[in-house]
């Protein structure tokens, strides 16, 4: 089993390496680890925020451990070489098409929602945002128009794309509440049109998942007014760019939660895919030891599941973070004095007691 | 002055009818009123839901009192005879470029909120919606391609219509508390960096507002987190109409809200433009007098203020509003038992007072 390491800018390294002790604690058999530069440490290094020989090495592994890209040394550069464009690459070279982004909130920290408690209180969704197409990867440009220069950029959904990832979510829903919301602007946008033709196709195939579609402006205000009605949420790359945020915010556990972005390659254990943090490289308290690590373990016990088929050890990742949150050991952005390393011992102490 | 009156098809005529009593009550010198049929009503006599008569009458006004179309006899019709297509064709024909939506709580009703009061308190802040251009108004189609039926839209910003709604938006912020918020994806979006130059080009001719500018996905996770922190926003079409939904279901009045979508035409008195509450059509409560007209009615607030140069009637329309809403009049939405007639009442009863 081989594991890519990118820690990355800002707070990516400090909480990368309390995931690799989660992991070391785990004592798996046949591991090997592989460390990469990306981002801004990787364009000052090398002069490309996604090195040649970083994608190759995340290409020949069987999962990449992510932690963040982005700081203030990269205002200026222009697009191209700006720290997004590795993950935007990353996305687009190894095909992973399938974002899954959980979004629930932890016992003891309900009161993190900036919702009222008894609309918090039932969040438990799974955004499954697709990631390699829309107009995110059409084409895009400048030209003159008569109204001046214009900014544009291609907007697309082909049969094959949708038909994918509602697998995927269909597949997600399966193993959840068995209901899914699949959002598109079909009322305005062809693209949404075909996207909602295809899922409706593919939902014959999964008669036991309840399936309903909703406009994206209508599942924003349905994400502020009764979040709990979600289960599992299927949309594009852009309205999933949106929504999947919005639902962390409500949780309000922004730094706390994890995604999975899925490819379509079936390694040896199971599906290719790279995992990290939805908190940012946050460079202004890099380095000072304040991060809180949970984001980058639970990044790592989503990898255990999907690319190494290791269950097992997810869920008890997963239970020793959810004791640690629940227990006196809490960083400072959730009111309480533990350092990133201290959040780590704690982990893998109670990780050693499950 | 000249007002076209379209109610609409379910809630939109009850709803409008109580608006034009409170019209009536201001006794406003001069002012004739022309009445047109639109939406599903209008498909079902005319074969089309914007009939020509009704595009002439409009555009022959000097403002448009717009209720709400759609109603579930369309649902099978295609998409360029079904209900919201006229919505979409007045936007167009009449280049109503500019939609702004206002969103705060009202004084008694903090409680609508679906955030803790502390986070609802502050919200007063007001959607500038670019609403001539982006993807909605682009080329679009079908096409065939490798992975079968693809759909697509083209999404555009040129300098000359970023300008148009950024000069708005300033105008707007320089009224209100002097910040403005331009969202975008200009990490991504050939279109948003057009739209973010572009905005930053008219900001040195309001040296007086304070500009910042948000991506759209964080922009969703601050108006759940810190709704607050926002005055006026400013945005492009697709973008605007996810967040200006957003903005209402954190206020949690989304029966009571007002909107105004204002064209280049300047009129003898104000700027021409088209008023709506930003409830739909409600085609399930509809006829039973269970509608809550105080959105109409805001709407008609907006009209007297932008249209009709009538600054100080619609700030007495405003304030009775406000003053129902304080009072025991509630309509079921509120929890209350008045019927759309008596909010009506009340509201003509009050203003007849001020
Ligand atoms: C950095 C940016 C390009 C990226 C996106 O829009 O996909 C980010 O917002 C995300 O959601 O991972
Ligand atoms: C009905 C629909 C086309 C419309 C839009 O997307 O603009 C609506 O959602 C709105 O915001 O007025």
């Amino acid at each position: 089993m081989k594991i890519a390491v990118l820690p990355g800018d800002g707070i990516g390294p400090e909480v990368t390496a309390q995931a690799l002790r989660v992991l070391e604690a785990l004592s798996l058999p046949g591991l090997t680890l592989f460390e990469g530069d990306v981002g801004a440490v990787a364009y000052r290094r090398h002069g490309h925020p996604l090195p040649p020989e970083t994608l190759e090495m995340a290409r020949a592994a069987d999962a990449v451990l992510f932690g963040a890209v982005g700081d203030f040394s990269c205002d200026d550069l222009p697009r191209h070489l700006r720290p997004e464009q590795a993950i935007l690459g990353l996305r687009a070279e190894l095909t992973l098409f399938a974002n899954l982004r959980p979004a629930a909130g932890f016992p003891g920290l309900e009161d993190l929602s900036p919702l009222k408690p008894e609309i918090a209180r039932g969040i438990d969704l799974l955004v499954v945002r697709e990631l390699n197409g829309d107009v995110y990867f059409g084409d895009k440009g400048e030209r003159d128009s008569a109204g001046g220069r214009e900014g544009w950029d291609a907007m697309s959904y082909n049969e094959a794309e949708v038909r994918r990832i509602a697998h995927t979510a269909f597949r997600a829903a399966q193993k959840r509440r068995k209901k899914l919301t699949s959002v598109d602007k079909a009322n305005v946008l062809e693209t949404s049109r075909i996207w909602r033709e295809t899922v409706i196709e593919i939902a014959a195939e999964y008669p036991d998942v309840e399936l309903e579609h909703m406009y994206v402006d209508n599942a924003a205000m349905q994400m502020c007014r009764s979040p709990g009605q979600f289960d599992t949420i299927v949309t594009g790359n852009l309205f999933g760019d949106i929504l999947s945020d919005q639902a962390s915010a409500v949780v309000g556990s922004i730094g706390l939660l994890a995604s999975a972005s899925l490819g379509e390659r079936q390694t040896e254990f199971g599906t290719f895919g790279l995992y990290e943090p939805i908190h940012g490289s946050a460079p202004d308290i890099a380095g000072q030891g304040k991060a809180n690590p949970v984001a980058a373990v639970l990044s790592l016990a989503m990898l255990l599941r999907h690319s190494l088929g290791r269950e097992e050890e997810a869920n008890r990742v997963e239970r020793a973070v959810a004791q640690v949150l629940a227990s006196e050991t809490r960083g400072g952005d959730l009111g309480g004095t533990a350092s990133t390393s201290e959040i780590g011992d704690a982990i893998v102490s109670t990780l050693l007691t499950i």
